[in-house]
């Protein structure tokens, strides 16, 4: 079963994974810098059973990854924010989905610089501003050509560009 | 007892991995850049149950990140060597391994370019060169400083500054 769902991951970093190990922190990791903030939606994107979800977000918060935060719009639920530790993992991610686009097939996004729009490169630099943007400062797309794998609130949100770590407007 | 012996490896890996999840894939790949090839030292220097590592070595040279190669020196035994696409892997272990030393604590060791001698940046570019070096052209060195937490024969043929792929002289 697990198997199966985490095969539905269209994401080169999943790819990289079915070999490098990790199943599932990862991946959380990833949505978090795509904007994902809710237990909900986290749930909805992954396919992660609730109580390995649990238990990761609360390593992520007890590692100092993730911060948990009350939710401004929903009373007594929370959201899970990167700390700046956890949005230095952006080298490590990227590194990981350059991996797997290379090895394991074609990623299915792909990211540009915000304040030009050039593809960056391999490296995660942008080749004509000749600098490194920060996450804030990218904007993850959706490859053309690529069906839609999965249906979730999640994945629809991300068919139209976005910019990393700006929370994910989700239409429930 | 795995956790125990785990927590032995020295290295900023090996903690960010106690936040990221996998916990022998990545220190596999690590060993092979740091140039071991035999089972044995593999498992020598890694602490990891046996059946274990026999089965993430297989893993990884069934999806191609290791080559498994006749020992030159021992008749029916076996190398392992990283492929062309194993090798590639250089950017997230190094990626990795610079979120764990800040995040983590200092790792146990550094990295300077082969031919200048200069030590590599955290983006494992060589300041003085101007290049990205390629692992083969890249020299791990020890810190100064640092215990000697192992007495293994990997880790005791790794005090001396060692050619990232070269293969290790272990002396048994």
């Amino acid at each position: 079963m697990l198997g199966k769902d985490y095969d539905r991951q269209e994401c080169a970093i999943a790819r990289t994974l079915e070999t490098l190990g990790e199943r599932w922190t990862f991946l959380i990791v990833r949505d978090a810098f795509y904007g994902v903030r809710r237990f909900s939606d986290f749930q909805a994107h992954l396919d992660i059973p609730k109580a390995v979800l649990s238990d990761r977000l609360a390593g992520l918060v007890e590692d100092g990854v993730f911060t948990r935060l009350a939710d401004p719009d929903r009373p007594s639920r929370h959201v899970y924010e990167l700390t700046a530790a956890g949005r230095e993992l952006w080298p490590v991610l990227h590194a990981l989905l350059v991996w797997g686009d290379h090895h394991r097939g074609p990623n299915s996004r792909f990211f540009v610089h915000a304040r030009c729009g050039t593809r960056l490169d391999d490296r995660a630099d942008c080749p004509a501003c000749g600098i490194t943007p920060a996450p804030d400062d990218i904007v993850s797309k959706r490859r053309r050509g690529r069906g839609n794998l999965r249906e979730d609130p999640v994945a629809i949100a991300l068919r139209k560009p976005h910019r990393l770590l700006e929370p994910l407007e989700i239409t429930v």
